[in-house]
C-alpha cells in the first residue's frame, strides 16, 4: 500500500509554501540554442535529435524548479508529437521528476471503453495486468488526467488503479479554453427537480456540475487524506464564477487548475478554486515558466541557463503571488 | 491536394464489398504461441519482446484480412501499454496496414485545448509544423477518433488538417460502453425551443445530439466526397434507436460504428446507423476477430497460422452479415 497521492501533495504544498504546477509542455522552437545537439547526433532520425533537446531542456527546467513546484504536468500531446523518440523522452523526463521528488501528473485527457480504459490505466497509473503479465509501461505517473465523456465505466478503471497503488485522476470538468462552455455549460433537464434548488428557471444542473457529481460519487467509500479522495477534477482558471459554484459543489474533491499565465487567468481567479481555508487546489502554469525568458530576455543571449533562471524567477513569482491570495 | 478520405474509403467499399474495420487491439495473452521470440530476444527490456510479438502478431492478421477490410483501426491504448516500444510497433503496423492498401484509423480518442490539439494533430494526421519543423511523428494514419467535450475550438485544429492533408477525423457522439448515456444522454434546455419539435416533455436535444450538430456544423463549407465532409461521428452499435436518430440528424456525416460481435451488437443493429441506400457508415470489430481463433479452436492447436485464418473467417462472416444487411 503506497501513500496516497493527496497526501504526497498536501506534505508537498506544505513544504513549499504553494500549490504551483509547472507544465512540462516542450515547444522545440522555442528552445535555446544550446539544448540543440550537434545535428545529426540523433543519427539519420531528426525526431531523435528533438527529443533529446527535450529532455535537456527538461532537466535544466527541473533543476530550476524543482524545489518551488510541487508537482509537474507533462502534456502527453508534445511528446507523441515526436513518435517513439519523444515518448522515450516522456520516459527519461518522468524519471528525472521523480528522482528531484516532484510529483508527476501526465496529462493525457485519455478516455475510453471499460476494458480499454484498463489498459491506459496500467499504462499511466503503472499496474500490473491481471494476467500476469506485470511489465511497466515505463510511462508511471503519479497521476493523469481523465476526460469523462464516455460516463462513469470509462472512468472507473482509473479510480480502481488510485488507492492501492496511492495514485489520483483528475476528471475533467470545466476546461479553460475558449469555446470549453459549448458542451460543459448545456443545461440539462433536472429528472429530480424537486431535490434541485433552482435558480435558473427550472433548468437543472450543467453537464460540467453533472461532472462534478460523477466526480463526487466516484470518491465515495474510498479512503480520503486531509479530506481528501483520489478522484479530483479538473477545473480551468479562466472562469472563476464557475470554479467558485464547482468548488462549493465538490467539498473533497482537490481541483487542478489550468490558465494559469499564458492563458489569462492570474492568481485572484484561480483564488476561486480553493477553500476559505486557502486549501483544496493546485495550479498551474505552462507557458508563462517555461518560456518566460521569451517575454523578459534579460540580458539578450540565448543559454539555456538564462532560460532555467527566467524559469525560476517565474515560478517563484507565481509562487508569491498564490501565497498572497492563499495566505 | 491529397485524395480526401471520403473518397479513398468509397472506393475501398466499393472494391471489397462492404464496409468492415478490422480493430487493432493487441493483447499479448491472447497471442499464439509462435509470434512470441526466444525470451530475451529484445534485449534486457522484456516491453521490447511484447511489441515484437505485437508486430509479427498484427502481420498476419493484416495479411489474413487486407483483402475483407476497408480499414484497420488500431486502438492506441494498447500500444502505449508497452512504452515507447509499443509505440514503435505501432509506428510499424501503421506501415504494414499502409504497404497493403488499408486505411489507417488511429483510435487515440484524443482531445485538449486549440494549441494542444494542433500537437495532437500533428502526430495523427501528419501535418507540418507552422515553425517550419516539418518533421513526420511516424504515427500519421488517414483519420483519428477525437473527444468532443473540450467544444469546437478543441476539434478545429484536427478539422483544419483534413482538408489539405485528406484526411479525417470522427468525433465521439455516442459510444458503445453500458455507462456511456451517463452523459450523452442527458437532455438539454434548448434555448430556441421554438424551432425544435420536442416529442420530449419540453426538453431539447440530447448531449449526443448537440455534439452531433457540431459535428454537421464543422463540415459546413468543407468540400465533400460522394457527398460526405471529413468530419465523421462515432456512434456505437449497441443503441440501434439512438443510431437511427443520429443518422437522420447528420446527413453527410460518415458514421464509424464499434461495438459489432465481442460488444454484442451484430449487422441488423449496425444497419441503422446506414441510409436507406446502406451508405453512410462503417463498422468495426476487433475481439470478433483478431481472437476468433480462441471462440472457434479448429484444429485446437496454437499456431499463428490457425489463429490469422480464424480471423479471416470471422471478417468474411462479418462481411457476409453486412452484405445481408446492406444490399
Amino acid at each position: 500500500m503506497r501513500t496516497p497521492f493527496m497526501e504526497r501533495l498536501h506534505r508537498a504544498i506544505a513544504s513549499k509554501g504553494a500549490p504551483v504546477v509547472v507544465g512540462l509542455d516542450p515547444r522545440p522552437s522555442l528552445f535555446p540554442e544550446d539544448v540543440w545537439g550537434p545535428e545529426g547526433s540523433g543519427g539519420d532520425d531528426p525526431r531523435r535529435n528533438t527529443a533529446d533537446a527535450i529532455v535537456r531542456f527538461n532537466e535544466l527546467i527541473l533543476d530550476a524548479i524543482h524545489d518551488v513546484a510541487v508537482a509537474v504536468k507533462p502534456q502527453l500531446a508534445f511528446y507523441e508529437r515526436w513518435g517513439w523518440p519523444g515518448v522515450m523522452a516522456l520516459e527519461r523526463t518522468m524519471r528525472m521528476a521523480k528522482e528531484r521528488d516532484l510529483l508527476v501528473i501526465a496529462d493525457g485527457k485519455r478516455n475510453d471503453i471499460g476494458s480499454t480504459a484498463e489498459a491506459y490505466a496500467q499504462t499511466y497509473l503503472g499496474v500490473p495486468m491481471p494476467d500476469g503479465l506485470a511489465v511497466s509501461s515505463g510511462l508511471e505517473a503519479d497521476a493523469l488526467t481523465v476526460n469523462p465523456y464516455l460516463g462513469v465505466d470509462g472512468l472507473q478503471p482509473f479510480v480502481d488503479k488510485c488507492v492501492g497503488g496511492g495514485k489520483a485522476v483528475f476528471v475533467l470538468a470545466r476546461t479553460s479554453n475558449p469555446s470549453s462552455a459549448q458542451l460543459q455549460q448545456l443545461q440539462t433537464v433536472d429528472a429530480s427537480a424537486r431535490n434541485e434548488p433552482s435558480s435558473r428557471g427550472g433548468a437543472g444542473p450543467t453537464v460540467a456540475e453533472r461532472v462534478a457529481d460523477v466526480i463526487v460519487s466516484l470518491n465515495e467509500g474510498l479512503p480520503r487524506s486531509s479530506g481528501y479522495g483520489p478522484v479530483g477534477a479538473v477545473v480551468g482558471a479562466t472562469h472563476p464564477e464557475e470554479a467558485r459554484r464547482l468548488r462549493s459543489r465538490m467539498p473533497g474533491v482537490m481541483m487542478l487548475v489550468p490558465g494559469y499565465g499564458a492563458q489569462g487567468a492570474g492568481a485572484k481567479d484561480a483564488r476561486a478554486a480553493f477553500d476559505e481555508g486557502g486549501r483544496g487546489a493546485i495550479v498551474n502554469s505552462a507557458r508563462g515558466i517555461l518560456y518566460a525568458w521569451h517575454a523578459q530576455r534579460p540580458g539578450g543571449e540565448g543559454t539555456g541557463d538564462n532560460f532555467a533562471k527566467a524559469a525560476r524567477r517565474a515560478a517563484l513569482s507565481m509562487q508569491a503571488e498564490l501565497r498572497g491570495v492563499l495566505l
